[in-house]
């Protein structure tokens, strides 16, 4: 992935649309002087992206301090095969979050940021599932980080060689990826008669889907 | 992704694997005092993994001086749907590697790098297409990080679900996912008759080989 100046956009729609399509972002955090980089499930609500954890992570710890911190999703969209190894690319669509977090203490507003993380990766499940116990939120860290300072990069299309290189024999062109779903595997101890539903059976990794603070 | 202990590993064949499946990796740094996560392609060889970026890239000068920092890998395998929103959770398999990195100045070992990051994205390209040229070869910096500082963290099987949240009558299982492949879309300016190789129509994301510094 090449320095392109091009590739930077910080259009809100562009960024909203990212992060709904997603539901694993990257955190980066520094502990002791050492940068971390750690995966974890988040949602978008509004204009403020939710990540969650146990109250006794160190990372949600530290967030919830207000230390800097940066909140990165990658979409992965296809490979990029040129004519000469350089020109070697991805597509791919990418946001880019500068923290602080700051942490929701509030406890409604901590059962919505929950509820809308299970919506985020698996939209319509929460109408299915037991919600959180009082005990089970209070055993929970959430923290929000506002799209303040969010930015956008993306790259699309075919690839681009250099104009001596078209004439090789090489096949070029766009291998497009996508996070796919495999039949789903029902838990050992699933009760009999229980049959598979359709958020399950229909999920897709294409959604684009708001949430909003208000939305239950 | 919740705190559990017995979820860390530090075993060399299981970092090797998660690393030799990805080829996407995210790196976190400081630059003034902000960590920032950025996605980029990177290759395992040996006891190191190697990225790559334009010379004039921020990052890989930074990382060039031996600043702290930490590359991520992360491969996601499937939703854990349990029967209360509290136990859900993903399947996944993660490295965190620790820095500094230490850039790769000559230009053979360079030349390498580039070749790993090409072929482990997409094994078998490299005997296709055109090799890095001089200049090429100049506009670009490799880093490698040492596997010395790294530790793989996973999760796998179905849902835990609390004993009283058996009886409950939610669907649970897992919903695997797999990055895949969809139809090539040849280059719009690719001569006639140069057909579809092997190496693209056969991808696949599960791969599992290494690469070594010697082997061309």
């Amino acid at each position: 992935m090449r320095r392109l100046p091009e590739r930077g956009s910080y259009d809100r729609a562009t960024i909203y649309a990212i992060l709904d399509e997603a539901f694993v972002c990257q955190v980066g955090f520094i502990d002791s002087g050492q940068p971390f980089v750690i995966p974890t499930a988040f949602a978008r609500i509004g204009d403020r992206v939710v990540i969650h954890g146990s109250a006794a992570s160190r990372m949600l710890k530290l967030l919830s301090t207000g230390a800097p911190a940066c909140l990165t999703v990658t979409l992965l969209d296809g490979l990029v095969l040129a004519r000469s190894a350089f020109h070697h690319s991805m597509n791919y669509r990418s946001v880019v979050v500068l923290g602080p977090a700051r942490e929701i203490g509030d406890p409604a507003e901590k059962a919505r940021a929950l509820d809308a993380i299970v919506e985020q990766i698996v939209p319509g499940r929460l109408g299915h599932v037991r919600g959180a116990s009082e005990r089970e939120l209070g055993a929970t860290r959430v923290v929000a980080f506002a799209l303040d300072e969010a930015s956008a990069k993306l790259r699309t299309g075919p690839p681009v060689d250099d104009p001596e290189d078209y004439g090789l024999s090489a096949w070029a062109g766009v291998l497009p990826l996508r996070l796919a779903a495999l039949a789903p595997e029902p838990d050992p101890r699933l009760a009999a008669g229980i049959e598979l539903p359709a958020h399950v059976s229909g999920w897709r990794r294409e959604r684009g889907r708001g949430w909003a603070w208000s939305r239950r």
